[in-house]
């Protein structure tokens, strides 16, 4: 990829308003709902997020330059906005979140050029990963969590659809990952 | 539901601008990838959106106004699309869409009242199928294929992660869609 760190940051810089586009606004009946039974609503994904700037994503490329392989990353707390953003709407939320990706951007494009992205460090699950490989795991990761808000909207008109379920393999992977639409 | 009509096109409403957050100028290193190894890149799901725009939504309420049960549905073409857009760029084919999109709802909201909600319909396989059902199901197909764009992009980047692949639920799905994430 001739631009790795342009490329990655386009895509990491949209998520705040593709998300916007999509819920600022948008009524409860939509927003309400998981996307599996036991999974999480627009804004657990959204405070989710929220804790991958604060303390992940930034964190973990600082720790790469300044000590490389020889002090291990914190693990990532997938829980974290339970609590934390309970009192928050989820319009506060997507607002914290592009600030807070706004700000990380920024700094990311201080602190790292080309030439560091082959420099290593210590994931405490994963042994030694690469630079490159936590920047695009940021924009995957973002990838990956926004296709679950739209399984989650999906889900709140589960019963609506009526036979046509049969074909909406977002609603049939709500209940059966292995699920094919017919 | 309070307002079934209008929480639905407030949905539909959305997903051109959402498409164009997420899609005009991000480099084609990002959108040249399928969802799954025979899938669809984000061009070819604008595409098939611009097909239901033309051909399903709007042309399945309208017969079911004009003619209920007694004229079954046309059915729909899933790949039209492939030859009828191959010389458009996805740009083209995104501002498409949303001027589609814009003339329908405008269309829908002349034509339907919560009164129609209940009449009926003929789908060539499914059956009597309700105006509500086809309403619902116009938005869930958005966010369907909407997500399946997401697993396009993350896909252009399976080799970059290195092992958080392991983590990353929307890789190993394009592989084993009842893969869990580790």
């Amino acid at each position: 990829m001739a631009d790795f760190i342009g490329e990655t940051t386009d895509l990491l810089r949209r998520t705040p308003e593709v998300l916007r586009s999509l819920l600022v606004g948008l009524p409860e009946g939509w927003t309400d709902t998981p996307d599996t039974p036991d999974g999480w609503r627009p804004r657990d994904v959204v405070g989710h997020l929220i804790t991958g700037e604060q303390s992940d994503w930034l964190e973990r490329t600082q720790r790469i330059l300044q000590h490389g392989t020889s002090l291990t990353f914190d693990r990532f707390d997938r829980f974290a906005m339970i609590e934390r953003d309970a009192d928050a709407s989820l319009a506060e939320l997507l607002e914290r979140f592009a600030q807070l990706r706004a700000e990380n951007l920024a700094r990311l494009g201080e602190l790292v050029t080309d030439a560091d992205l082959d420099r290593r460090g210590m994931h405490p699950s994963l042994g030694e990963v690469t630079l490159r490989e936590l920047l695009a795991t940021w924009a995957v990761h973002d990838l990956d969590h926004v296709a679950q808000v739209f399984a989650g909207l999906a889900g709140s008109r589960d019963a609506e659809v009526g036979p046509w379920k049969a074909y909406l393999g977002i609603l049939l992977r709500r209940e059966d990952p292995s699920a094919t639409p017919g």
